[in-house]
């Protein structure tokens, strides 16, 4: 089959890799119908070392069961599957909490310890298939597959800031990060009924999306300026919650900056940096820092209904879509920005 | 009057203070009963800078209300009242969610914009009497000055932390600190229904107070050595709940290795640093660092009963109680830690 592999900063290419085969009784073969490319991919894009091997590289896809093995029950041969980024085991102490991110089985795509591949490819071996899989009832129509993409990651990754941010009916909401995840931390927080949510971002044509998805104002400055732009609009006491969608300092410490004292911070960019300001800058303010990496597994029951049905359509964060052979150029046209996120079809 | 002075680390003087009256109509003074010595107190008495007028400490008190300014409503001469380390005027936004310590027109004592002075003295001048006084019903018993000089700060801020981190019946919870704070965190934690309480302490008087409080583990491990003990004690999972009551970096380090994944980390001890790990190693986890200034306003109506009734003793953190001229022993002993908590007589 076709994959994807990262060389390095600024190098990734599609090339042959052996078919995936099941090597444990719980696996599953996937065929991947789409697959995506996600702003968390941009960081080795950005910074990793050139190296003389390939890595894989992809973690959102949805497509068809092709195999599966002896122990799988809850999956068969041509389900429509949405995978999550994250590999869980489904019977772990945290998988049954729902926090299928911290399973002790599990872990992520791409792992030499836990053996996976990509999802930037032509078909996946996909572990503890029972408990990391979701089955799409039904026939699925091909317009529903970007919206379905999304529940693989980054509408899993929004909703997890909005939920863990505690957002309820009539809050105030800062989402930061006009990225698809902040695009759909705003659809979230919207759908949890908040009255006002501020989107900080500078890229119209992300911003004018994120109003369509809920946003009530947008503020482009950042850092100081930004602080005080929302400041302004809330009244000089800053937002009960704040939706960290970047993962960079800057943008935590404009969270810290804007958090009302009392509320929350909730982060799902994974941090780009060790050490932050956790001083009386948060402490001084009984603000709560929250979030992590989102069990997308635990939510996709509770989003799939109004993707299905169209209520809501957080697919329309991909604006471009390529075949696999391309997907350096859509690499490319997210470093750059002239792409949001992209969609692969293999 | 006499009132305790900091002129400098090491360095505390009690001398001649101007008696205090009345600046504002919502003013009252109180003729202190007994005030005590805070291990919050140990940073500056460690670290200030000599200088060369003094400046008034101490922060919490109970005491007689001698005069009240022609506004105040709630509070009338004779009343015995408790005054928390904050001081707020009851009416603002965050007062009336509970969070005095975020009130928009209070402070702290010792604050030069608010014009306090220190509770280590005969009488203060309280802002905001209504706001910030808490009046006890009844006549008060010399034997309950113990406990009722907790509710100014350390029980109610014991009791933010359990409460912060959401202790519930049947939880295991971490306390990290041995001092007054971190003992009636274990003591706040019992009363919430915690099964399991693990003090992290190394003085063994301590503990063992902490013990008869609820703690029902000590582990005197420290860093490294400390983390993979609790690690131990929770099925190498980690601690759901941990209450750090001590300040430090290396405590808060302690909470990050210790916290189970999904778990909440309860700050209550002023942090003594500006930065901290805040990356993977908090948000891999999707771990929670909350707390703050205990709002102990907010709770001491929920606290007094048992410590009237004598259910709770929490004033038996107190292990020494000298005369007002005796401060800086009081002082001395805490920082060489030949005594836990000091209680001063004016």
């Amino acid at each position: 089959m076709r994959a994807t592999f990262i060389y390095g900063a600024g190098d990734v290419r599609v090339q042959d890799a052996p078919d995936p085969t099941l090597r444990h009784p719980t696996d599953a073969i996937v065929r991947v119908t789409r697959s995506c490319i996600c702003g968390s991919d941009l960081h080795p894009y950005r910074t990793l070392p050139a190296r003389p091997t390939g890595k894989t590289i992809g973690h959102e896809f949805i497509g068809v069961v092709e195999e599966v093995g002896s122990e799988v029950t809850t999956v068969t041969k041509g389900d429509f599957v949405i995978a999550p980024f994250a590999v869980s085991d489904g019977t772990c102490e945290f998988c049954r909490e729902g926090l299928q991110t911290a399973c002790e089985h599990g872990g992520f795509w791409n792992d030499t310890a836990l053996g996976t591949a990509g999802g930037q490819a032509e078909a996946v071996r996909v572990p503890f298939a029972d408990g990391t899989l979701v089955v799409v009832p039904g026939s699925v129509d091909e317009a529903l597959y970007p919206g379905l993409l999304t529940l693989s990651d980054v509408y899993g990754t929004g909703w997890h800031a909005a939920v863990c941010a505690g957002v309820t009916a009539g809050d105030t909401v800062v989402v930061i990060g006009d990225g698809a995840v902040g695009l759909l931390a705003v659809l979230s927080a919207k759908q949890l009924g908040a009255e006002r949510i501020i989107l900080m971002g500078r890229h119209p044509v992300r911003t004018d999306l994120g109003r369509e998805f809920g946003a009530t104002d947008v503020v482009a400055e950042r850092g100081e300026e930004g602080i005080s732009a929302v400041l302004e609009l809330t009244g000089g006491r800053g937002a009960p919650r704040v939706l960290e969608a970047v993962g960079h300092l800057p943008a935590y410490e404009q969270a810290v900056g804007i958090v009302r004292p009392g509320g929350v911070i909730s982060r799902v960019g994974v941090p780009q940096y060790r050490e932050g300001p956790i001083g009386w800058s948060l402490f001084g303010k009984n603000a709560t820092l929250t979030g992590g990496p989102a069990p997308v597994r635990a939510y996709i029951e509770r989003l799939l209904p109004a993707v299905l049905d169209g209520s809501v359509q957080p697919g329309r964060v991909f604006d471009r879509e390529l075949g696999l052979e391309e997907v350096p150029d859509g690499y490319r046209a997210m470093d750059e920005r002239t792409a949001l996120k992209v969609m692969v079809r293999p």
